[in-house]
């Protein structure tokens, strides 16, 4: 490509409207442009990356045995009520009538549409296993779209979907997708996680994330510096670590005047938080319907954090996660702030304690009167509990799970998602297929999505600096760059730079040769905020001398090397 | 390919709702699925040859230096507001509402988006000419979806859009997508024409649609035998053959009770309709505003067709064309069916005559009173004209209008159109860049579409047998297949077919590999209908022999061949 047919669209200021960095610099490298709020129009230099991140996509799906389809954008509505989602999915689900006033959606997901064809198509278990794939746009009418094309209405997704007679056949389809997803990731060049994620009711190993690693991450993940162990914090085990030791003191009440929260109790008594507890009141589940329900007690240490979706998961605890109200606090004779395991079980509570919180003695506690602590607290001698749990948010340095190292906690950006599906929509829609024995039977799925407009987005998140985007070479808008100096006073310089644009191009790279009528110092500035991984200069002083100027991305200084030299710095 | 592990989701049954061969044999050779009305899923034997279609049109325009963009399906009414389109495009511009109630549409092309674009990013001549492209899927709610994805309301579209400093530079890019195109159709393997197409207002050479000739097709085509003259027959020249005979015969009134058409005049008086001319009466146009329009008259030969586009053209007749009221003829004191042209010049009409009707002599008119008409009338001696004008469609051995041989008619299917927009959409929008003088001025605008859903099935149109789809081999969705015979009894054969699988596989061939647990029978049926070009089969016999059974997709027989024979057949 020559750079004066070529489209150049980079801007020298920062738009006012990017809150991230990939969204600065998507803008600020003339990739994308804003048409209406979460609609984008990808230009010329951002083509050439989504449709480099896509061959790859599609190359690895293709080698993993997943078969290309692509369904319609529109869909009709009679399969999202089909599946129960019309209504559930709620206003992100873009709604509309056709002209014969039909009801139709904007597709922010494709398994209705998918598992319709497979009940269409499929019929023997013969058939099976079935893995469907597509690159296809969607449409996710999102509250307030931002960050670019991370988080807009209109992107594109790679989305998978498999059909099985079981669930060892499942699973078996669903390593295979991780390992295609792992080739995936690494050939675009990315610093990502493979993530254990909550799979609801499914359980298990049922369902990874996959996350590129960037301190811009909406996501907490905790990895192992030891193993491969991943996990989204929401999912990750905090394990036992220790024993209870005796205790040595005695029960003490202090006043604590208006000391209400961890912070004000251990700043006042001059204590170490993670030498307390603290309570946190919960809705419990009735035990038959129609009574109400009753408050179930759960403490933590000071130090650390209630994770929800680990609490909703004990069998006593209501779902959503409710705190306990006023008045219930009230009826029990307790004041919000102050409250201690001490004689709750006595109450006819359940207590129930987290793993780090169980091991505490000599603890610091409320003493469930009005501006009084505890302290020297003391599990089964003062407070009884019903049961120890894993209530908590790991953190840094705790053990990992797999008894490998220890955690490390980073920020990450999901980009894919690997998921069980199991029957939920082949049972709504009617997903059946003849088994052996000639009788139908239900079959079993998994999906499979990557973020393609993600993907691009996440790789800038992850690897940039101030002079702009440092692209992975697979995935560079053009993997070199050549500049002739004066190209349109010396005609030696051009002369060279041709010949070394057809000789690198038939070789097999992406080239861009700058030939455009601009200043040295504009070519370099573009060159860098586009991320072109590696730039040759072509000089009067280096013909002389049979030498390149050479310039990788993350290098601070250019160098002057032989031809041999250049060629070995750019091999792939 | 392994077919095991592919889907022939071939039918038998030819579905009842297909009523055109693409549609039926896209249906049976498993590539599309019905979703919903005028929305189809596409199955892996479709995306094969959609990406194959895909992937040479994008190979070609960038060869032609036009760059890829991808602007989004969905588009904010605001911008069609400004065309002036919003109301305009009609109820097959599918309008939404979003969660916010802001309006927008699905778009059905994106001239308003690129111009939007444009007027944003292009700032100085020295950026022009500039050329972008998308392959994108458009949407257009048609009243009733037909004929499969040939007029589908979810479509795939490549369309780019050109702007310009001057029709010249407009011209140039004209030629070089003109160019373009024909590599790509050519490419595609197909027999296609391209075509001049009425511009409206624009004139000139400045539309051609490119058409693919089927049987099936919606157009006449019509074109020389001798040169690559070809246009669509609303827009190609009927031009004046001969010159009209000194008249021989006096006129003559003859009754002819009831006899008010062409035809049943002829059949009565036994002359051939050629013989005769033909009136039409329709609206002109007013000489001041205010006033009544007047009657035209036009006269045709008898066996000729009105081209309403070409009378339209006629600065004296009202666009669009109407005919004139009862009230109107009856005012002239004239019977409809039988109307001559004899005196009506006197009467204040305007009299324009066909070329081809205007070279007759002593023929058969209307004698301007009821039940009568005249034998033996001549123009000039008997009826007078206000002038010559080219008002027909053209027929088959009509001379060719660039003078070479003569034209001949065939149906077409338009799957590509070029299109020199002028300033319609950056005068709208208000689309300018600053000129050399440092003044700003409208740039002047292409655009080129090729239906690349379309193209798919229109290949199907012209190649075909009783047995199923004839793919030309560059988009085929394999380019051969390999039969192993007994392959679940004979390891020997099916080695040799994975021995010349490989071998193909390797050498750059989209090979299939035949081994499903199925009759021969019905892996060559699937194998017919789907179209794939080159049939392999190995057989224990061949194996001896050391031969291999070839048969072409056009073949009648199948022949026994060596290994070099085989690769001398299926070469590129």
């Amino acid at each position: 490509m020559r750079a004066s047919r070529f489209l150049f669209a980079t801007l020298r200021e920062t738009p006012n409207d990017a809150e991230v960095i990939s969204h600065q610099l998507m803008l600020r490298a003339g990739m994308i442009r804003k048409l209406a709020s979460g609609l984008y129009t990808w230009l010329p230099m951002g083509v050439r990356v989504l449709n480099k991140v896509a061959a790859i996509v599609r190359e690895e799906m293709n080698n993993a045995g997943s078969l290309e389809v692509l369904m319609p954008v529109t869909q009709p509505a009679s399969l999202w009520e089909e599946s129960g989602r019309y209504i559930q999915y709620g206003p992100e689900l873009l709604r509309f009538k056709d002209r014969h006033n039909n009801d139709f959606v904007l597709g922010p997901t494709h398994e209705e549409v998918i598992t319709d064809l497979a009940r269409n198509e499929l019929k023997s278990y013969k058939q099976l296993p079935a893995n469907f794939y597509q690159v296809q746009t969607k449409f996710r009418d999102e509250i307030r779209p931002r960050f670019g094309v991370m988080r807009s209405r209109e992107f594109i997704m790679k989305d998978a979907y498999s059909f099985h007679a079981d669930q060892e056949s499942l699973q078996e389809t669903y390593d295979k997708m991780y390992e295609a997803y792992c080739k995936i990731f690494t050939r675009l060049g990315l610093d990502f996680r493979p993530v254990q994620a909550d799979t609801g009711s499914i359980g298990g190993s049922g369902s990874h994330e996959f996350h590129v690693l960037a301190s811009s991450g909406e996501d907490d993940i905790a990895f192992s510096t030891e193993s491969d162990y991943a996990a989204n914090i929401e999912m990750a085990e905090a394990v036992l670590v220790g024993e209870r030791a005796a205790p040595t003191q005695e029960l003490k009440l202090v006043d604590t005047p208006n000391q209400k929260t961890i912070a004000d109790v251990s700043a006042f008594l001059g204590t170490d938080p993670a030498h307390s507890v603290k309570a946190l009141l919960v809705q419990g589940v009735a035990a038959e319907e129609g009574q109400d329900a009753p408050v179930v007690a759960l403490f933590l240490r000071g130090d650390h954090e209630l994770n929800e979706i680990k609490a909703e998961k004990h069998p006593l605890i209501a779902v959503p996660l409710t705190f306990a109200t006023e008045e219930q606090i009230q009826a029990l004779g307790l004041t919000a702030g102050f409250v201690g395991p001490q004689g709750l079980v006595e109450k006819g509570l359940t207590v129930i304690v987290d793993r780090a919180a169980s091991v505490l003695s000599d603890f610091v506690a409320g003493a469930n009167e009005a501006d009084q602590h505890a302290t020297g607290v003391n599990w089964e001698r003062d407070a009884q509990f019903t049961e120890v749990f894993d209530l908590r948010n790991v953190v840094e340095g705790d053990p990992s799970p797999d008894g490998k190292g220890t955690l490390q906690i980073k920020r990450g950006i999901e980009v894919g998602h690997i998921f069980q599906l199991g029957q939920k929509y082949s049972e709504a829609l009617g997903c059946k297929v003849l088994g052996k024995d000639g009788k139908p039977f239900t079959v079993t799925m998994g999906c499979y999505g990557i973020g393609v407009t993600r993907v691009v987005a996440s790789a800038i998140e992850q690897n940039f600096d101030e002079k702009g985007i440092i692209w992975p070479e697979a995935i560079a808008p053009f993997e070199v760059a050549i500049v002739p100096m004066n190209a349109h006073k010396s005609p030696r310089t051009m002369e060279a730079a041709e010949a070394l644009y057809a000789e690198l191009t038939a070789a097999g790279y992406d080239v861009i040769l700058d030939d455009r009528d601009e200043r040295p110092g504009v070519k370099f500035s573009d060159l860098e905020i586009t991320g072109i991984p590696h730039r040759i200069v072509i000089g009067e002083k280096g013909l002389d001398a049979g030498t390149f100027e050479y310039k990788g991305r993350r290098d601070a200084e250019s160098v002057n090397i032989s031809k041999e030299e250049l060629l070995a710095k750019i091999a792939k």
